[in-house]
């Protein structure tokens, strides 16, 4: 072996015992290390889960500081359980009903509901459920039992198959799903317990009978405790989330109208709260549900408040209805306003002061039609001000109607003077002696306009469901005041047309060109941003 | 008494004879009546209610033939519950759980739900409850038991009141609203009743056990039923829905927009079903709480069909969003169409064949879309797709942009020649030597045009929601196919810019107006139509 060699093979085995040693220190360095690194993963592990936990419950008591009644659901049904299980700690009620007492307990739980609404519904289903099923099934048993040890289990057990599938396919049926859904449940559970039941137990009617004495005990338990402490009805909801709608439908519709033509926010207002403003519409779109759900559950309740039993709360839906179409005139309109394609100023100011107007008019209108709802008196002003809301999509109309002897197309030629017309107006074409705007910088804003315009017949639909309610829930006479019909108006149809409109030429727009001060003269709105 | 007297006397003896005798005749003839009477009302109500329950039995029964499997899942929860209720007709099984097969039965007819999501999710959720629920009542009653008579009780109860409220109050909490809440349901159940049973049974431990393996069994049975014959999947359902409501939302663009255009009708179809082609979007608007639903039940399922286990069945929901406010656009597209402002023919005539070109691509796209999720294959065209009606609304912006250059709103002043100039034109305003079209004869037509530029982007929303979709759900490549990209224009940021719109300028236009039959110039096609 030559020196080299020599140093070659000491190199590898330096390296080889180099490289031992670091796994060797590796090796036990990592297992002294082993037990802290586990037990710092668990730790690690187990912080991360505390803080999540920790996040979620500070969440959900968010949640119920939000809305304290749902504390109070969790306690009342924690008093409703702690009442019912009595009849298991004390020993004379226990005697009265009975191991079966577990039944009252299973019923309480089932069916106490957060609205007194849906705990009444579920308690009828469960009662009437319960008692046809009791019946049918002791029916069914005594054939059994005639028809001797052979055909006795046949006919339980074809009859069992029978009524549980023609039960389960009722449910099905839009009209038992929609009220009669947990009954038909009952209807099949008790059924199936008691004739199953009634194969071994000779006592059947004693059970049949402590099952109902203890379905209603757990019953009664629930109503008294759900409607006597801090009862939360499904018909005052329903009707609280229609008008607070409504109120989010004006101020939608007027703050985005205002936004576009004004470009101006309301001092005191941050952007956050004018936005969510802004959104509030998307609520009544996706608000179907819930409406339709709650009006079948008010339909279960007794008066409160100021509802009768047999308040129309079908209308509510109906009222639901016609919101959502306005929403979703108003998600189009709102669209339309954040597109890309943008007005010239120019005819954004000649339509701006109407247009703010027929907002405003609309929104009137809504708001006008909340308060009747709200004081649930009927309104001697909405009549009124829906005439005006049309009046002002009437002026609108005149105003696109007559563009061109308004000249609302048209920018004047004469160099600029005032400091209106300083304003950019975009790229404008010049045809023979007349600039005008081009199509493209009108699109938006006549669009805006003609969306308005359609929202007006859509705020007439609400106005006429609301009017239907008011008129089958007998809602109170109005106030005495004094209606300000306008003299100078023909009202056709519930549409006004001012008598001007009869004599409409072009002098009259003349005039008004000249002189656009002249407010009092409702000849002239429709010119006045001429 | 004086003879007229008498006579006045007699006249009256007569008439209460008469009246008595009237009334005998009618007391005895209704005497004989009476019986008759109740027969005829008993069988007139008996008839009627027999009718009406012929009726409903009627339309029931449409309903299953509608949709058979409404009848298959009647009939799988008659076989689930005959199979549970073996166990109490069978001496060995009988024997096996002993009288707690009550539960089994409980479990099965509570447990099965229509499709196989709600069902696991169901049996999940009851399982877990029930054993989270065994245990720790266990433990407090283990507690309970040592803390001697006095306090055993009080311990119980404060226990349960506490656990049974925060369960309650825990339903409030979205997350576990939509996945938990019936597990929290049966962890309150289950507590009360092996808490409340703890200070009864001494074989608790034995109850706990029995009532763990009956619900084991019920739910074992539940699935293998449920999810062996004819399995009804929430995946699949949602898949279909949200893939037919894209088919729906095509359909009703297209068509919508031909009617309004063309005025045309296809052969062969009735109104009834054009009229219910185009309300298809509706269904759209409204399925929101369907889809949720849905998805949060297609989540628990295994794969099955083409769905992997992890599917991302919460992408369905963002491109249900995405379609609900495309939906809500074509909702005030429509109520635009059908509004009572009439455009005029002339510039609708004007603007039609683009506008027709927009629809139609734009349902094109989403017909696509609709393909893709179909077959679960990525599209080798959505793309090109996408772009051709990007280049169609760019076509018809920039049509609206030169309206002047191509005299969109002007009616040529030369006596009409040829027959389209024969049309009706609504009146128009002389300004200077130009004819033009006032602004509320374009109003109708503009909004339209505008709302079918703004469904563009929407259209743009619904593909991407598609194509993560696709990415997520890892879809098949598409197959090869030789892409048809047009190689003069320009494509930034997804949208197109044709080259030719670099040199826009007068003189192309003034061409194009010369020759507008030089259709395979893509300069002139903005302007094919003046």
């Amino acid at each position: 072996m030559s020196q080299q060699e020599k140093e070659v093979v000491k190199g590898v085995v330096e390296w080889r015992i180099n490289v031992v040693d670091d796994h060797d220190n590796y090796s036990s360095s990592s297992l002294l290390l082993l037990p802290s690194m586990v037990v710092a993963c668990v730790w690690g592990a187990m912080v991360g889960f505390s803080m999540k936990v920790c996040k979620f419950v500070k969440k959900a008591w968010k949640m119920g500081l939000d809305d304290p009644r749902k504390f109070i659901h969790g306690l009342k049904v924690g008093v409703a359980l702690s009442a019912v299980s009595l009849f298991y700690y004390m020993k004379p009620l226990y005697n009265g009903v009975g191991g079966n007492s577990m039944w009252a307990v299973m019923t309480v739980v089932v069916v106490f509901e957060h609205t007194a609404g849906a705990t009444i519904c579920k308690v009828i289903n469960r009662i009437c459920g319960t008692s046809l099923a009791g019946f049918l099934a002791i029916g069914v048993h005594w054939l059994a039992s005639r028809a001797g040890e052979q055909w006795g289990p046949l006919i339980a057990g074809v009859s069992l198959f029978l009524l549980a599938s023609a039960a389960t396919f009722s449910r099905f049926i839009p009209i038992i799903k929609a009220r009669f859904d947990y009954g038909c449940m009952v209807f099949i559970l008790t059924f199936c317990l008691v004739s199953v039941s009634g194969y071994r137990v000779d006592k059947l009617m004693d059970l049949a009978q402590q099952r109902v004495s203890t379905v209603i005990i757990g019953t009664c338990l629930c109503i008294i405790v759900n409607m006597t402490v801090c009862p939360i009805w499904a018909g005052q909801e329903l009707h609280l989330l229609v008008t607070n709608n409504l109120d989010k439908l004006a101020n939608s519709l007027q703050g985005s109208v205002d936004q576009y033509f004004n470009n101006n926010q309301q001092e005191g207002v941050s952007d956050e709260d004018c936005r969510k403003k802004l959104i509030g519409y998307k609520c009544v779109l996706s608000s179907k549900a819930t409406e339709e759900t709650m009006a079948n559950l008010a339909r279960w309740e007794p008066a409160h408040g100021r509802f009768n039993f047999r308040h129309p709360w079908k209308q509510y839906v109906k009222i639901g209805a016609s919101m959502r179409t306005y929403a979703s005139c108003l998600d189009a309109l709102i669209a339309c306003i954040n597109s890309h394609d943008q007005a010239s100023d120019l005819i954004k100011k000649k339509l701006s002061s109407i247009s703010v107007k027929l907002g405003s008019k609309s929104a009137d209108v809504i708001r006008e039609v909340t308060t009747t709802m709200r004081n649930m008196r009927k309104s001697s002003k909405v009549d009124m001000l829906v005439i005006e809301m049309n009046n002002a999509a009437q002026e609108l109309r005149d105003l696109l109607n007559n563009s061109h002897s308004n000249n609302l197309l048209v920018i004047p030629q004469k160099p600029p003077t005032t400091e209106d017309d300083h304003q950019e107006v975009g790229p404008v074409v010049e045809s023979n002696n007349m600039m005008m705007i081009p199509v493209m910088e009108i699109i938006q804003v006549v669009t805006v306009a003609s969306l308005l315009i359609e929202t007006v017949s859509r705020v007439e639909d609400i106005v006429k469901t609301v009017d239907e309610l008011s008129r089958l829930a007998k809602f109170k006479e109005p106030k005495c005041v004094k209606a300000k019909q306008p003299s100078n108006n023909i009202i056709v149809d519930n549409k006004i047309y001012p008598t001007q409109q009869q004599n409409h030429h072009d002098d009259h727009h003349q005039e008004a060109a000249i002189d656009d001060n002249d407010n009092n003269n409702n000849n002239n709105k429709t010119l006045q941003m001429v």
